[in-house]
Protein backbone atom coordinates (compact mmCIF):
# COMPACT_ATOMS: atom_id res chain seq x y z
CA UNK A 1 0.00 0.00 0.00
CA UNK A 2 1.34 3.32 -1.00
CA UNK A 3 1.76 5.97 1.53
CA UNK A 4 -0.28 8.72 2.59
CA UNK A 5 1.03 11.99 0.53
CA UNK A 6 0.95 15.46 2.14
CA UNK A 7 1.21 19.00 0.77
CA UNK A 8 1.49 22.17 3.30
CA UNK A 9 0.85 25.91 2.39
CA UNK A 10 2.43 28.46 4.27
CA UNK A 11 1.06 31.61 4.51
CA UNK A 12 2.06 34.87 4.75
CA UNK A 13 4.80 37.58 3.54
CA UNK A 14 7.77 36.99 5.26
CA UNK A 15 9.12 34.49 2.99
CA UNK A 16 8.11 36.02 -0.44
CA UNK A 17 9.63 39.20 0.71
CA UNK A 18 12.85 37.84 1.49
CA UNK A 19 12.83 39.00 5.44
CA UNK A 20 13.17 35.59 6.84
CA UNK A 21 14.11 32.00 5.64
CA UNK A 22 11.51 29.38 6.29
CA UNK A 23 11.98 27.20 9.07
CA UNK A 24 8.63 25.45 9.46
CA UNK A 25 8.73 23.36 5.86
CA UNK A 26 12.24 22.08 7.35
CA UNK A 27 10.38 20.94 10.42
CA UNK A 28 7.30 19.67 8.93
CA UNK A 29 9.45 17.67 5.52
CA UNK A 30 11.75 15.83 8.45
CA UNK A 31 8.69 14.91 10.58
CA UNK A 32 6.51 13.81 7.82
CA UNK A 33 9.21 11.27 6.32
CA UNK A 34 9.32 10.45 9.68
CA UNK A 35 6.22 8.97 10.25
CA UNK A 36 6.26 7.39 6.99
CA UNK A 37 3.26 10.20 5.08
CA UNK A 38 4.76 12.01 2.08
CA UNK A 39 5.80 15.33 1.27
CA UNK A 40 4.78 16.15 -2.03
CA UNK A 41 4.04 19.62 -2.53
CA UNK A 42 4.69 23.13 -1.07
CA UNK A 43 2.72 26.75 -1.88
CA UNK A 44 3.51 30.08 -0.01
CA UNK A 45 1.25 33.02 -1.23
CA UNK A 46 0.51 35.91 0.52
CA UNK A 47 -1.53 37.12 3.16
CA UNK A 48 -4.36 37.53 0.36
CA UNK A 49 -8.00 35.76 0.22
CA UNK A 50 -8.66 34.47 -3.03
CA UNK A 51 -4.87 33.11 -3.09
CA UNK A 52 -5.15 31.32 0.36
CA UNK A 53 -9.11 29.84 -0.29
CA UNK A 54 -8.06 28.69 -4.21
CA UNK A 55 -4.67 26.87 -2.87
CA UNK A 56 -6.48 25.17 -0.19
CA UNK A 57 -9.11 23.91 -2.45
CA UNK A 58 -6.59 22.83 -4.54
CA UNK A 59 -4.15 20.87 -2.25
CA UNK A 60 -6.61 19.85 0.16
CA UNK A 61 -8.65 18.06 -2.46
CA UNK A 62 -5.16 16.56 -4.34
CA UNK A 63 -3.68 15.12 -1.35
CA UNK A 64 -4.48 12.82 1.71
CA UNK A 65 -3.41 15.72 4.44
CA UNK A 66 -3.02 19.62 3.70
CA UNK A 67 -0.82 21.40 6.29
CA UNK A 68 -0.91 24.84 6.73
CA UNK A 69 1.21 27.65 8.55
CA UNK A 70 0.87 31.22 9.17
CA UNK A 71 -2.20 33.43 9.55
CA UNK A 72 -3.86 32.57 12.94
CA UNK A 73 -3.28 35.20 15.08
CA UNK A 74 -4.78 38.29 16.14
CA UNK A 75 -3.39 41.20 13.98
CA UNK A 76 -5.41 42.59 10.86
CA UNK A 77 -3.40 40.65 8.42
CA UNK A 78 -4.39 37.06 10.19
CA UNK A 79 -7.37 35.89 7.60
CA UNK A 80 -6.64 32.18 7.74
CA UNK A 81 -9.05 31.01 9.70
CA UNK A 82 -11.98 32.68 7.95
CA UNK A 83 -10.15 31.67 4.76
CA UNK A 84 -10.43 28.30 5.56
CA UNK A 85 -14.25 28.18 6.54
CA UNK A 86 -14.70 29.51 3.08
CA UNK A 87 -12.86 27.25 1.45
CA UNK A 88 -14.61 24.18 2.91
CA UNK A 89 -17.66 26.11 2.84
CA UNK A 90 -18.56 26.41 6.66
CA UNK A 91 -19.34 29.68 8.92
CA UNK A 92 -16.93 30.99 10.96
CA UNK A 93 -17.52 32.73 14.47
CA UNK A 94 -15.76 32.86 17.62
CA UNK A 95 -16.55 29.60 19.39
CA UNK A 96 -16.79 28.73 22.81
CA UNK A 97 -14.69 26.03 23.28
CA UNK A 98 -12.02 28.29 22.14
CA UNK A 99 -13.29 30.96 23.99
CA UNK A 100 -13.16 29.63 27.09
CA UNK A 101 -9.77 28.47 26.67
CA UNK A 102 -8.32 31.94 25.76
CA UNK A 103 -10.62 33.72 28.52
CA UNK A 104 -8.87 31.16 31.27
CA UNK A 105 -5.33 32.16 30.33
CA UNK A 106 -5.84 35.29 29.65
CA UNK A 107 -7.40 35.32 33.23
CA UNK A 108 -4.50 33.50 34.79
CA UNK A 109 -1.50 35.51 32.97
CA UNK A 110 -3.19 39.06 33.75
CA UNK A 111 -3.84 40.41 30.88
CA UNK A 112 -6.83 41.53 28.80
CA UNK A 113 -8.76 39.69 26.80
CA UNK A 114 -9.69 42.17 24.43
CA UNK A 115 -11.17 41.88 20.73
CA UNK A 116 -8.18 41.22 19.45
CA UNK A 117 -7.38 38.22 21.01
CA UNK A 118 -11.50 36.81 20.97
CA UNK A 119 -10.56 36.64 17.25
CA UNK A 120 -8.08 34.00 17.18
CA UNK A 121 -11.64 32.40 18.87
CA UNK A 122 -12.70 32.47 15.34
CA UNK A 123 -12.99 28.96 14.41
CA UNK A 124 -15.15 27.37 11.24
CA UNK A 125 -18.51 25.28 12.60
CA UNK A 126 -16.99 21.71 12.31
CA UNK A 127 -13.60 21.76 12.96
CA UNK A 128 -11.43 19.83 15.58
CA UNK A 129 -9.21 21.99 17.52
CA UNK A 130 -5.36 21.37 17.87
CA UNK A 131 -3.81 21.62 21.47
CA UNK A 132 -0.96 24.67 21.70
CA UNK A 133 1.08 24.18 24.91
CA UNK A 134 3.10 26.83 24.21
CA UNK A 135 0.69 30.32 23.74
CA UNK A 136 -2.72 28.48 24.33
CA UNK A 137 -4.71 30.03 21.43
CA UNK A 138 -5.10 26.59 19.33
CA UNK A 139 -4.75 25.35 16.03
CA UNK A 140 -7.56 23.26 14.14
CA UNK A 141 -8.10 20.67 11.49
CA UNK A 142 -11.19 21.07 8.92
CA UNK A 143 -11.87 17.64 7.29
CA UNK A 144 -8.12 16.90 6.33
CA UNK A 145 -6.58 19.93 6.65
CA UNK A 146 -4.28 21.05 9.42
CA UNK A 147 -4.24 24.52 10.39
CA UNK A 148 -1.33 26.09 12.65
CA UNK A 149 0.67 28.80 13.39
CA UNK A 150 3.28 30.22 12.31
CA UNK A 151 5.60 31.21 15.40
CA UNK A 152 7.96 28.47 14.53
CA UNK A 153 7.89 27.07 18.82
CA UNK A 154 4.14 26.90 18.26
CA UNK A 155 3.90 25.25 14.84
CA UNK A 156 6.15 22.71 16.05
CA UNK A 157 3.90 21.96 19.24
CA UNK A 158 0.90 21.58 16.78
CA UNK A 159 2.73 19.08 14.63
CA UNK A 160 3.57 16.72 17.76
CA UNK A 161 0.09 17.25 18.71
CA UNK A 162 -1.85 16.33 15.64
CA UNK A 163 0.95 13.55 14.05
CA UNK A 164 0.61 10.98 16.21
CA UNK A 165 -3.05 11.16 15.63
CA UNK A 166 -2.75 10.29 11.48
CA UNK A 167 -1.79 6.81 10.00
CA UNK A 168 1.65 6.32 9.68
CA UNK A 169 3.07 4.74 6.60
CA UNK A 170 5.69 2.63 6.25
CA UNK A 171 8.60 4.67 7.32
CA UNK A 172 10.79 5.87 4.29
CA UNK A 173 14.82 4.37 4.71
CA UNK A 174 17.44 6.54 2.92
CA UNK A 175 20.79 5.93 2.50
CA UNK A 176 23.39 8.26 0.48
CA UNK A 177 26.88 8.33 -0.57
CA UNK A 178 29.18 10.84 -1.86
CA UNK A 179 30.84 10.81 -4.73
CA UNK A 180 33.50 13.64 -5.76
CA UNK A 181 32.85 13.41 -9.61
CA UNK A 182 30.71 15.72 -11.78
CA UNK A 183 27.33 14.60 -12.19
CA UNK A 184 28.31 14.05 -15.85
CA UNK A 185 30.06 11.21 -15.37
CA UNK A 186 28.28 9.42 -12.84
CA UNK A 187 25.19 10.00 -14.82
CA UNK A 188 25.30 7.15 -17.46
CA UNK A 189 26.46 4.66 -14.62
CA UNK A 190 23.31 6.06 -12.32
CA UNK A 191 20.64 5.75 -14.81
CA UNK A 192 21.45 2.14 -15.69
CA UNK A 193 21.11 1.46 -11.77
CA UNK A 194 17.89 3.08 -11.45
CA UNK A 195 16.52 1.20 -13.99
CA UNK A 196 17.42 -1.72 -12.45
CA UNK A 197 16.11 -0.66 -8.83
CA UNK A 198 12.71 0.63 -9.76
CA UNK A 199 11.29 0.44 -5.95
CA UNK A 200 14.54 2.73 -4.94
CA UNK A 201 13.96 6.50 -5.05
CA UNK A 202 17.40 7.52 -6.66
CA UNK A 203 18.06 11.70 -6.17
CA UNK A 204 21.41 13.22 -7.45
CA UNK A 205 22.14 16.07 -6.09
CA UNK A 206 25.36 18.35 -7.10
CA UNK A 207 27.24 19.88 -5.22
CA UNK A 208 30.71 22.63 -6.04
CA UNK A 209 33.28 23.37 -3.29
CA UNK A 210 35.90 25.05 -3.65
CA UNK A 211 36.14 24.49 -7.16
CA UNK A 212 35.29 20.11 -6.69
CA UNK A 213 32.48 19.11 -8.21
CA UNK A 214 30.53 16.07 -6.90
CA UNK A 215 27.20 14.88 -6.13
CA UNK A 216 25.54 13.27 -3.17
CA UNK A 217 23.79 10.46 -4.35
CA UNK A 218 20.51 9.44 -1.71
CA UNK A 219 18.31 6.06 -2.45
CA UNK A 220 15.18 6.20 -0.46
CA UNK A 221 13.14 3.35 0.26
CA UNK A 222 10.58 1.86 2.63
CA UNK A 223 11.99 -2.07 2.07
CA UNK A 224 15.27 -1.86 4.25
CA UNK A 225 16.79 -5.04 2.37
CA UNK A 226 16.26 -3.82 -0.72
CA UNK A 227 17.81 -0.42 0.31
CA UNK A 228 20.73 -2.21 2.11
CA UNK A 229 21.58 -4.49 -1.41
CA UNK A 230 21.13 -1.24 -3.50
CA UNK A 231 23.76 0.74 -1.36
CA UNK A 232 25.96 -2.02 -1.90
CA UNK A 233 25.58 -2.18 -5.50
CA UNK A 234 25.59 1.68 -5.69
CA UNK A 235 28.93 1.38 -3.55
CA UNK A 236 31.02 -1.08 -5.80
CA UNK A 237 29.85 1.01 -9.01
CA UNK A 238 31.41 3.92 -7.80
CA UNK A 239 34.33 2.58 -5.34
CA UNK A 240 37.02 4.12 -7.97
CA UNK A 241 35.53 7.70 -6.90
CA UNK B 1 1.83 51.48 -12.33
CA UNK B 2 1.80 48.25 -10.33
CA UNK B 3 4.98 46.34 -10.48
CA UNK B 4 5.02 43.42 -12.76
CA UNK B 5 4.47 40.04 -10.25
CA UNK B 6 6.63 36.38 -10.53
CA UNK B 7 6.20 32.98 -8.85
CA UNK B 8 9.34 30.77 -8.02
CA UNK B 9 9.15 27.08 -8.92
CA UNK B 10 11.46 24.77 -6.98
CA UNK B 11 12.10 21.17 -8.58
CA UNK B 12 13.27 18.12 -6.79
CA UNK B 13 13.00 16.36 -3.85
CA UNK B 14 15.39 17.55 -1.38
CA UNK B 15 13.51 20.58 0.38
CA UNK B 16 10.30 18.35 0.06
CA UNK B 17 12.11 15.13 2.16
CA UNK B 18 13.92 16.99 4.71
CA UNK B 19 17.14 16.86 3.32
CA UNK B 20 18.11 20.54 2.73
CA UNK B 21 16.69 23.59 3.70
CA UNK B 22 16.05 25.89 0.60
CA UNK B 23 18.48 28.55 -0.58
CA UNK B 24 17.88 29.65 -3.88
CA UNK B 25 13.93 30.77 -2.57
CA UNK B 26 16.03 33.47 -0.08
CA UNK B 27 18.49 34.61 -2.48
CA UNK B 28 15.93 34.71 -5.42
CA UNK B 29 13.25 36.83 -3.08
CA UNK B 30 15.79 39.43 -1.98
CA UNK B 31 17.19 39.99 -5.29
CA UNK B 32 13.26 40.53 -6.87
CA UNK B 33 12.44 42.87 -4.03
CA UNK B 34 15.37 44.44 -5.06
CA UNK B 35 14.54 45.07 -8.54
CA UNK B 36 10.79 45.89 -7.37
CA UNK B 37 9.21 42.50 -9.11
CA UNK B 38 7.17 41.03 -6.36
CA UNK B 39 7.49 37.68 -5.85
CA UNK B 40 3.67 36.46 -4.88
CA UNK B 41 4.05 33.03 -5.08
CA UNK B 42 6.69 29.92 -4.54
CA UNK B 43 5.81 26.18 -5.52
CA UNK B 44 8.07 23.35 -4.91
CA UNK B 45 7.42 20.11 -6.41
CA UNK B 46 9.25 16.77 -7.20
CA UNK B 47 10.78 15.00 -10.00
CA UNK B 48 7.74 14.21 -11.09
CA UNK B 49 6.56 14.78 -15.06
CA UNK B 50 2.69 16.06 -14.53
CA UNK B 51 3.87 17.83 -11.40
CA UNK B 52 6.54 20.35 -12.87
CA UNK B 53 4.20 20.62 -16.35
CA UNK B 54 0.85 21.51 -14.52
CA UNK B 55 2.45 23.80 -12.32
CA UNK B 56 4.55 25.47 -15.21
CA UNK B 57 1.73 25.87 -16.80
CA UNK B 58 -0.37 27.48 -13.98
CA UNK B 59 2.07 29.64 -12.98
CA UNK B 60 3.40 31.18 -16.09
CA UNK B 61 -0.23 31.90 -16.89
CA UNK B 62 -0.88 33.68 -13.31
CA UNK B 63 2.01 35.85 -13.03
CA UNK B 64 4.27 38.09 -15.06
CA UNK B 65 7.25 36.65 -14.85
CA UNK B 66 7.91 32.48 -13.54
CA UNK B 67 11.26 31.47 -12.40
CA UNK B 68 12.23 27.70 -11.81
CA UNK B 69 15.30 26.00 -10.17
CA UNK B 70 16.64 22.72 -9.77
CA UNK B 71 16.31 19.82 -12.71
CA UNK B 72 18.93 20.78 -15.93
CA UNK B 73 21.71 18.73 -15.04
CA UNK B 74 23.04 15.57 -16.59
CA UNK B 75 21.32 12.78 -14.73
CA UNK B 76 18.10 10.49 -14.88
CA UNK B 77 15.97 12.75 -12.90
CA UNK B 78 16.71 15.89 -14.28
CA UNK B 79 13.75 16.42 -16.92
CA UNK B 80 13.16 20.59 -15.99
CA UNK B 81 13.77 21.18 -19.91
CA UNK B 82 11.39 18.18 -21.42
CA UNK B 83 8.73 19.20 -18.83
CA UNK B 84 9.24 23.01 -19.90
CA UNK B 85 9.23 22.07 -23.35
CA UNK B 86 6.29 20.36 -23.34
CA UNK B 87 3.95 23.42 -21.06
CA UNK B 88 4.64 25.54 -23.76
CA UNK B 89 3.94 23.23 -26.44
CA UNK B 90 7.69 23.58 -27.95
CA UNK B 91 9.62 20.68 -29.74
CA UNK B 92 13.26 19.85 -27.78
CA UNK B 93 16.34 18.25 -28.69
CA UNK B 94 19.93 18.86 -28.43
CA UNK B 95 20.57 22.55 -29.76
CA UNK B 96 23.95 23.68 -31.81
CA UNK B 97 24.31 26.80 -29.69
CA UNK B 98 23.92 25.03 -26.17
CA UNK B 99 25.72 21.70 -27.70
CA UNK B 100 29.42 24.25 -28.88
CA UNK B 101 29.50 25.65 -25.51
CA UNK B 102 29.65 22.41 -23.82
CA UNK B 103 32.25 20.54 -26.60
CA UNK B 104 34.26 23.74 -25.83
CA UNK B 105 34.14 23.69 -22.07
CA UNK B 106 34.80 19.86 -21.84
CA UNK B 107 37.67 19.94 -24.79
CA UNK B 108 39.16 22.60 -22.70
CA UNK B 109 38.90 21.07 -19.38
CA UNK B 110 39.78 17.56 -21.24
CA UNK B 111 36.44 15.62 -19.86
CA UNK B 112 34.54 13.13 -22.05
CA UNK B 113 31.87 14.84 -23.23
CA UNK B 114 29.42 11.64 -22.85
CA UNK B 115 25.35 11.73 -23.80
CA UNK B 116 24.68 12.35 -20.25
CA UNK B 117 26.45 15.97 -20.56
CA UNK B 118 25.43 15.89 -24.32
CA UNK B 119 21.91 15.96 -21.90
CA UNK B 120 22.36 19.60 -20.89
CA UNK B 121 22.69 20.81 -24.29
CA UNK B 122 18.89 19.78 -24.98
CA UNK B 123 16.80 23.47 -25.22
CA UNK B 124 13.19 24.27 -26.23
CA UNK B 125 13.36 25.56 -29.80
CA UNK B 126 12.16 28.90 -29.40
CA UNK B 127 14.33 29.33 -26.28
CA UNK B 128 16.75 31.94 -25.08
CA UNK B 129 20.31 30.75 -23.46
CA UNK B 130 21.22 31.69 -20.25
CA UNK B 131 24.78 32.69 -19.66
CA UNK B 132 26.54 30.03 -16.95
CA UNK B 133 29.57 31.57 -15.84
CA UNK B 134 30.24 29.29 -13.02
CA UNK B 135 29.79 25.54 -14.62
CA UNK B 136 28.93 26.78 -18.48
CA UNK B 137 25.61 24.47 -19.03
CA UNK B 138 22.77 26.85 -19.76
CA UNK B 139 19.99 28.09 -18.39
CA UNK B 140 17.21 28.95 -20.98
CA UNK B 141 14.05 31.46 -21.07
CA UNK B 142 11.19 30.48 -22.63
CA UNK B 143 8.60 33.39 -22.97
CA UNK B 144 8.02 34.31 -19.52
CA UNK B 145 10.01 31.74 -17.73
CA UNK B 146 13.33 31.69 -16.63
CA UNK B 147 15.01 28.30 -15.68
CA UNK B 148 18.05 27.95 -13.83
CA UNK B 149 19.80 25.38 -12.32
CA UNK B 150 19.13 24.29 -8.61
CA UNK B 151 23.40 24.84 -7.67
CA UNK B 152 23.37 28.23 -5.47
CA UNK B 153 26.59 28.98 -6.50
CA UNK B 154 24.95 28.39 -10.42
CA UNK B 155 21.13 29.57 -9.35
CA UNK B 156 22.39 33.04 -8.14
CA UNK B 157 24.73 33.66 -10.97
CA UNK B 158 21.84 32.58 -14.03
CA UNK B 159 19.53 35.28 -11.64
CA UNK B 160 22.32 38.16 -11.90
CA UNK B 161 22.37 37.62 -15.62
CA UNK B 162 18.71 37.60 -16.48
CA UNK B 163 17.08 40.49 -14.00
CA UNK B 164 18.86 43.27 -15.44
CA UNK B 165 16.94 42.21 -18.66
CA UNK B 166 13.80 42.65 -16.81
CA UNK B 167 11.41 45.52 -16.88
CA UNK B 168 12.51 47.04 -12.93
CA UNK B 169 9.66 48.09 -10.73
CA UNK B 170 9.82 50.72 -8.46
CA UNK B 171 11.92 49.60 -5.63
CA UNK B 172 9.68 48.80 -2.43
CA UNK B 173 10.95 50.61 0.52
CA UNK B 174 10.81 49.01 3.79
CA UNK B 175 11.11 49.81 7.63
CA UNK B 176 10.16 47.58 10.68
CA UNK B 177 9.68 47.96 14.55
CA UNK B 178 10.35 45.89 16.63
CA UNK B 179 7.68 45.94 20.25
CA UNK B 180 8.22 43.97 22.98
CA UNK B 181 4.61 43.62 23.55
CA UNK B 182 2.05 40.38 22.93
CA UNK B 183 0.26 40.90 19.40
CA UNK B 184 -3.02 40.63 21.08
CA UNK B 185 -2.29 44.31 22.69
CA UNK B 186 -0.60 45.59 19.46
CA UNK B 187 -3.62 44.54 16.84
CA UNK B 188 -6.17 47.07 17.97
CA UNK B 189 -4.21 49.73 17.29
CA UNK B 190 -2.49 48.35 14.26
CA UNK B 191 -5.42 47.74 12.83
CA UNK B 192 -7.11 51.41 13.03
CA UNK B 193 -3.28 52.53 11.68
CA UNK B 194 -3.24 50.52 8.71
CA UNK B 195 -6.62 51.70 7.57
CA UNK B 196 -5.52 54.83 7.82
CA UNK B 197 -2.24 54.41 5.37
CA UNK B 198 -3.97 52.15 3.10
CA UNK B 199 -1.02 52.38 0.55
CA UNK B 200 1.76 50.69 2.81
CA UNK B 201 1.61 47.02 3.10
CA UNK B 202 1.92 46.42 6.91
CA UNK B 203 2.95 43.04 8.29
CA UNK B 204 2.88 41.84 11.66
CA UNK B 205 5.31 39.12 12.41
CA UNK B 206 5.30 37.72 15.48
CA UNK B 207 8.47 36.53 17.73
CA UNK B 208 8.92 34.59 20.98
CA UNK B 209 12.32 34.77 22.82
CA UNK B 210 12.71 33.10 26.28
CA UNK B 211 9.60 33.44 27.19
CA UNK B 212 9.18 36.92 26.20
CA UNK B 213 6.56 37.78 23.38
CA UNK B 214 6.90 40.42 21.01
CA UNK B 215 5.92 41.38 16.98
CA UNK B 216 8.59 43.13 14.67
CA UNK B 217 6.11 45.15 12.42
CA UNK B 218 6.70 45.82 8.64
CA UNK B 219 5.54 48.78 6.44
CA UNK B 220 6.49 48.40 2.94
CA UNK B 221 5.79 50.95 0.01
CA UNK B 222 6.80 52.31 -3.55
CA UNK B 223 6.95 56.02 -1.69
CA UNK B 224 9.47 56.73 0.48
CA UNK B 225 7.76 60.03 2.04
CA UNK B 226 4.68 57.87 2.25
CA UNK B 227 6.73 55.39 4.59
CA UNK B 228 8.41 57.56 6.48
CA UNK B 229 5.46 59.47 7.51
CA UNK B 230 3.94 55.78 8.31
CA UNK B 231 6.90 55.03 9.93
CA UNK B 232 7.11 58.14 12.86
CA UNK B 233 3.14 57.75 13.17
CA UNK B 234 4.03 53.91 14.30
CA UNK B 235 6.57 55.08 16.55
CA UNK B 236 4.58 57.49 18.58
CA UNK B 237 1.90 54.87 18.61
CA UNK B 238 3.73 52.39 20.60
CA UNK B 239 6.39 54.69 22.13
CA UNK B 240 5.68 53.20 25.44
CA UNK B 241 6.31 49.94 24.51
Amino acid sequence: MANPTAAMLVIGDEILSGRTRDANMHFLAGALTKHGINLREVRIVSDDRSSIVSAVKSLSQSYDHLFTSGGIGPTHDDITADCIAEAFGQSIDIREDAYALLAAHYERTNKEFNAARQRMARIPEHATLIDNPVSVAPGFTVQNTHVMAGVPSVFQAMVEAVLPQLSAGAPLHSKSLRIERGEGDIAGPLGKFAARFPELSIGSYPFQENGLYGANIVLRGENSDMLSEGFAELERLFADS
